[in-house]
């Protein structure tokens, strides 16, 4: 039955392709028709130079999700909420304007927590990510029943103080015990597997138990549907991504779906070794996108074997690659911080390969890279980190007073 | 007639209150009954030491009005409408948080502009004030048709430009050509009488032009009423009100009814013959409040007659002065700027007199004083700076792009 209503699905899709273009009706993109070959089956191959308008706009989508978490993180001192999302799973993408002209529609199932080190032996706990899942209406442009997961680049201190370990250690919790001398960054590994049990959200699963759990869940409620993987993240959510696809591959999570990882702004995660398990697994790739200015995908160039004096190891990186240079776009300040994820979607948006300039061949608005930086050159108008709650959800009462108002509960890990 | 109705409302009010004395019904407070000494008729003896309680509510109603001013000020660098009211004089009071629980209502009449000194030879004009009116609710509780005049402190560099020129001259536009030797601050004097060709809110009219106008328009419109004229300002703004205050009386604007002047933080504004022209007029009070920490009010000491090499002259202060001191407040940080408005009405609220601790006598919300500042405490769990338009005033539009939208016209000084 799962089969006769897969190959149903897929056909349909194809034969209403075939009628479109019969037709010839054409759709804003096709990625409802392309999204096998634009999530890699083909590893992009004739994709990015130039680079395909549908798979700019499938980038950028996929790039909107880790930008959506930095948009809610509730990084407010003051708060009690503070490291989790001002808003809920019901209203994230709304709150973050991604539900305006917008199609891909997906439903969050899962807030990721993960624990990261404030000392060598404290840890804390805050929001890294999310697992989604197309509605039924999202499913119809993107093609298939994608199930999306998430994660966002360093904010906590904790989390920098993790990023800089960059010695190397067996990812045993992956690979199992015969890893075969696969290593990896202490730092990305120990944020992505540790427990922490001063924090309800890690007490008993760390942030690959939860995603590990999500990903089961859904795959066991969508068996019978066409179904994708789809991992994104930026910067340290990058490498989590990376670690992320591999494990559910590895693990045999997907039950032979597709996954695929699009990772913007990502440093290197392991060594030779792990480069070259990655490229034995099946039914997984992964892209970095890679922005010219932004030299984190060169780093860290090597690290210690953890526990040793003296034996160093060569970082690797792997998938494929997208390049894009953001010093080309007239609409950018000089010295933009090119890691910036806003920035690495402009580039996406304008983009015309190594050898070409840049023009915007996907309308994304400029004033989205002002949100939290002064990105944009002064003539556009637009004010210097604008994306900011009213009054940072300081919300009067009837009396007059104020009272600081800047979470919408969601019912996971209320104890 | 017009002596009968005003004769009636002021009998009738005092019959009010004292059958609500022999009921034993007591309001909130008293100042319907007790406005005129409230506003000094009897130079405020007996209020100030111990802080009355009635005047606490008054001095913290009227000294929110400049600081409506600085919460709605566009001050926003990428905005074409720097420099103007975010709001609408129809809705100041509302988007300030000004009309919750809060029974003294007025109708703003007008938006007050001056010209300042962005270099020697080329102005700018700013939003600086505003005159409003109690409306027939307002009435009720403020015990008569209140014309209120409110000035902000200094925010523009120009506005500095014009702080800092301490030189003495005759203010001829106020006291006509027999000054009798006045001598003011050149750069306040400036401010409040300077034209600007360049822009549509000066160029006819200056702000003294503007307020004076408004004023007589208001009393030609209550004339047959019972009506008082409160002026109120901060800093820079405290200046401008002892200035717009004296020139009402002094030239008679006010038709004999009472001027009171409440300013808060205010410097020097002119030298001995100053004080004494002021200490010769009738029908107007001016209440200094100063805190301890802020030493505005002993600034300038001394400024050149204009134009002289050698010929200086010393600063005095004019009016009453109530001290408070809020270095005795439990709820403030160490080293917080005394000259902060929102610092001011806490210690309004709380102080005990100068031998006194410091206790909140009014529950007037301690939140409000992190509004532009970090001056309460962290363990009060209030955000630093709060006090911020949602997203800057970027407004998502319907295709999911961002607009900047700070600003609701009104229909004055359009051209």
């Amino acid at each position: 039955m799962a089969c006769i209503n897969k190959g149903w699905e897929v056909l349909s899709r194809k034969i209403k392709s075939c009628l479109k273009r019969k037709k010839g009706i054409q759709n804003t993109d096709n990625i409802a028709e392309r999204w096998e070959l634009l999530s890699g089956n083909n590893k992009w191959k004739g994709l990015l130079d130039p680079l395909d308008y549908d798979f700019r706009r499938y980038l950028i989508h996929y790039g909107q999700m880790p930008q959506a978490i930095y948009d809610s993180f509730n990084n407010e001192k003051a708060s009690k909420y503070r490291g989790t999302s001002r808003y809920s799973k019901k209203n994230l993408f709304t709150r973050v304007g991604l539900d305006k002209n917008n199609p891909y529609n997906y439903e969050v199932t899962k807030y990721l927590y993960a624990a990261s080190s404030k000392t060598e032996k404290i840890k804390e706990s805050n929001w890294i990510g999310f697992v989604a899942v197309a509605t039924d209406e999202g499913k119809v442009p993107l093609g298939r029943r994608d199930i999306l997961i998430t994660w966002r680049g360093t904010i906590c201190s904790s989390e920098w103080n993790d990023d800089f370990k960059v010695s190397l250690i067996q990812p045993t919790k992956i690979f199992g015990e015969n890893t075969g001398n696969v290593l990896i960054h202490k730092g990305f590994y120990s944020i992505y597997t540790s427990l922490n049990e001063a924090s309800k959200y890690n007490r008993t699963t760390s942030a690959r138990d939860q995603v590990l759990d999500e990903v089961k869940r859904l795959l066991e409620q969508y068996k019978n549907e066409e179904v994708s993987i789809t991992v994104t993240g930026h910067s340290l959510g990058s490498a989590l991504a990376t670690l992320c696809a591999i494990d559910i591959v590895v693990n045999q999570v997907n039950r032979e779906f597709p996954v695929t990882a699009f990772v913007f702004g990502c440093p290197r995660v392991g060594e030779e070794n792990f480069k070259k398990a990655y490229e034995k697994l099946k039914n997984l790739q992964i892209l970095r996108i890679c922005n010219a200015p932004d030299h984190i995908s060169e780093k860290p160039d090597r690290g210690l074997v953890d526990g040793s004096a003296n034996d160093w190891r060569v970082y690797e990186q792997v998938g494929s690659e997208l390049s894009i240079d953001t010093t080309k776009s007239k609409y950018l300040k000089k010295n933009v911080n090119g890691h910036i994820l806003e920035v690495y979607l402009h580039g996406i948006a304008g983009t015309q390969g190594p050898k070409g300039e840049f023009n915007l061949e996907i309308n994304r608005d400029i004033a989205l890279m002002n949100k939290a930086d002064d990105a944009l050159k002064d003539e556009y108008g637009v004010p210097v980190s604008w994306w900011i709650e009213k009054n940072k959800g300081m919300v009067q009462q009837e009396d007059g007073s104020w009272i600081l108002m800047d979470h919408e509960d969601d019912t996971d890990f209320l104890l």
